[in-house]
């Protein structure tokens, strides 16, 4: 993890004359809602990748779209890179400001403009938190299903640039596919409707374009998700293993069986002991593996899934299967999977969370192949996972304070992101790319991908101001980091089977 | 119906000399893999909407990737228009050739290639025809979700195109949601590999872009497919009513229930009537309308739901309420909605068949507006439609011998697509825009949506020679469509509640 950030092999953009961006935004902005101070700036310069750290220019707070379309305009107009901000907790440091930029905080669009429980639709503006929409529509009977781990914190318009998901996503998919409509200002300040209240909409799929676009093509000022009912029923059942391979096998065997839990969750030993030790969850404390499967519907489907499920695990080799007695029992089991991270933090100094996907089917084999790679490296890895979508978030352990620990966890991470890739997989599930993850786009793309993404990004942003540096590295780039990762000329993982 | 392709306000490009174009082709192409013979050429002057009729210059028959690359890279040296084409049972004209155009004939790809049972994959050319998959992974205990009506003879390509929808699209999704990777070949020639096996792919959403792009950014030469578990149960079930407003708001009734039938179409009067004289499906045929609802899945789920459902029906004011005593009368209840366009055929000397969708909600409104419309231009409507996700097909009866008929035809179908999009739909379901709708694409969208749409066009196809003239109106289209549709000033159907 750099503490700085080198756009040079990115982009680069002729200096601009501070005080006249300045003076051209204060046209456009009511008093307070442009911050040019060092101090003031301070709080925008990392997201929640914090060891990446970059000072904006100016910070500014529109409330209005209006307000927004003349920021881009200006930026637009002046040349000046802008990056879009919501609640800055995004983990691939996607919301990094890019040196000098006009940081674009969404933080006060903050209201839920309309709730319609018979078409089952809220529209929101982008600043609005992911859990405040489950909150405000709960007495109706509904909840907005996608629930990253920082749903307490996370705003909806970041969650449309990273495409999130979180533990319910197996059941009931990312957030593209919980919206239905859009409106976006592009950086030329014209205002898109995207998307459709109806079955698809013509021409071109631009709601799909810009969810998980991480800000490069357009500035989201509001937001129509769809709302899903609450179940009736919720239980969840917890499995331990004494093998993390068997653990990996059974989460196939569920799916393979046709079951699609409401989430089906995986921590291995080291990760299951820190959260046991941090939030007393009732986990086995000597397992190698546990699952957390859980299970939501009509209260008769629920026991009935639950009943098959419980006979897939024990011919899995389950050595214990146990349901939540009771709503408390399920809340602990969760507390302790909601808690891996923090907890995690308890028993080292630093951690690096990953964030691959590989084909469910790989999951044993990949499991293996990391603990390798650790031990290649001398670093210590807890694997805690969305498993049955296959995502994966080993978190590497290291000491930031010791000699040569930083750039070790970025080589681990690394490639155990080109293993995802070697099997078939991706480098992110649900936390983007960002500046994070930017070389390993050239493990993922060829050139003639990476210019398509290119050739689409220009054909929205020809100047290439939004969020510059971020999400599709250039040849250049991946030149200079080919250099570095050609293994004798041999794709690195070949003696693993590719699925 | 125009019965002639006047591009005119949409594309011109300059003339090419033929003959240097078929020596071009020749040099890359086998010994018949080109036809230049007019006779040769006539079976591809016309797609699935016959009224319209264009010649194109040569049809390329090519069976490899590479003479795919090759006829694609010559278009583009040589400025010629290229239409990409299936299996040609489009109904929106998306086939339909260019004067002149290379006809690009995808019939020579007609491999599976790969059935992967574990991984509930396929990997097929994108010729195969859509139940021929299905077919090919029935004994494994599989089918490949979307059937459009035209799933005998229609190509997987051809799907991918349209994002074609079918019965079971509410249940299972539209094309996008059945496939995971796609290879495209673009105007360049050059090969693209896009999607992932995995839950997400990172950088901006190519599959979803590339799915219902009709053609217009590039040649698709490989689809993945996923495959779904035959389910153990399927059961249907037949409900009649005395009014069309009350099964439509049945409709809405089962759906707000939080049930997700496989299936849920309605027929009116005169479809089902035309459709029980055709086939003898059983259906009542003094009945203002039918609801046919498919439920599957476990044996114990469905009868739960058929239970549930039946309630549901009841209570909204169904007359009768019939489940298929067996397997033989749930295929003619069937029998009847498929055969549903020819039987309607037998009433009428020409139908035309229209594709919008509303918001569920409206439904009744907007079957009562139809019913005015079509008095006003002294025709007859049949309804069909994929009542479950808002998807009509209204059939407009019509004479084309009979002298304004065509026109008249021609005006209540657009009258009827911006009566969708008046009520928060849009104007295509699963038919695609193509030639037919392209005029509708202005009332649809304003003037920075279809810039932007064509800024994604020049992204990928800066000459403009993949499917010319389709999907997308240029502006110029749109200013004198326009002229022709000022109502006074005033938005049409102002008087109806926007939904």
């Amino acid at each position: 993890m750099l503490d700085r950030f080198d756009p040079r092999l990115d982009a680069d953009f002729p200096p601009v004359d501070r005080q006249r961006l300045i003076g051209a935004l204060r046209q456009v902005l009511p008093k307070g809602a442009l911050l040019t101070e060092t101090e003031a700036l301070r709080p925008y310069e990392t997201d929640g990748l914090a060891a990446y750290r970059s000072l904006p220019g100016v910070v500014a707070l529109p409330h209005t779209v209006e307000q927004v379309q003349a920021i881009l305009r200006t930026c637009c107009e002046l040349g000046v890179p802008v990056v879009a901000r919501g609640a800055g907790t995004g983990l691939s440091g996607g919301a990094l400001p890019f040196p000098g930029c006009v940081l674009l905080s969404l933080a006060r669009f903050d209201k839920i403009l309309e709730i319609d429980a018979d078409a089952r639709t809220a529209r929101v503006q982008p600043g609005v938190r992911n859990l405040a929409i489950s909150q405000a529509v709960g007495p109706l009977g509904f909840f907005y299903a996608p629930d990253p781990s920082s749903q307490i914190a996370c705003s909806i318009g970041g969650n449309v640039a990273e495409n999130a998901g979180g533990v319910h996503c197996l059941k009931y998919g990312l957030t593209l596919h919980n919206i239905l409509k859009l409106e976006v200002v592009t950086i030329e300040g014209e205002r898109l409707t995207i998307g459709s209240e109806a079955l698809d909409a013509p021409g071109f799929d631009l709601l799909a374009l810009m969810t998980g676009s991480e800000g490069l093509l357009g500035v989201v000022t509001e937001v129509m998700v769809k709302l899903t009912p609450l179940p009736e029923t919720t239980s969840v059942m917890l499995a331990a293993f004494d093998s993390v391979e068997r653990a990996a096998a059974a989460v196939a065997d569920i799916i393979a069986a046709g079951c699609i839990p409401a989430g089906l969750e995986m921590m291995d030993g080291p990760a299951l002991r820190a959260a046991e030790d941090f939030v007393r969850a009732g986990y086995p404390r000597n397992a190698a593996a546990i699952l957390l499967c859980e299970l939501d519907g009509a209260a008769a489907d629920v026991a009935e899934e639950a009943g098959r499920i419980s006979q897939i695990l024990h011919t899995a080799g389950a050595v214990e299967v146990r349901l939540a007695a009771d709503e408390a029992e399920r809340a602990r089991f969760w507390a302790g999977r909601k808690n891996a991270f923090p907890a995690v933090g308890r028993i080292a100094p630093d951690y690096y969370c990953m964030d691959g996907t590989i084909p469910r089917r790989a999951l044993p084999q990949v499991l293996t192949e990391i603990g390798r790679l650790a031990e290649k490296h001398g670093l210590a890895v807890a694997n805690v996972f969305h498993a049955g979508d296959g995502n994966l978030h080993p978190l590497i352990l290291y000491d930031a304070n010791r000699e040569g620990d930083i750039a070790k966890a970025e080589a681990l991470g690394g490639e155990i992101l080109e293993l995802c890739v070697a099997v078939g997989g991706t480098i992110t599930g649900e936390h983007g790319v960002g500046r994070e993850k930017i070389d390993q786009m050239c493990v993922q793309f060829g050139a003639a991908e990476i210019e398509t993404f290119f050739a689409l990004k220009r054909a929205f942003d020809p100047g290439g101001l939004l969020n510059p540096g971020k999400a599709i590295p250039t040849l250049n780039r991946c030149a200079e980091f080919g250099r570095m990762h050609v293994h004798r000329g041999e794709l690195p993982f070949a003696h693993l089977p590719r699925f």
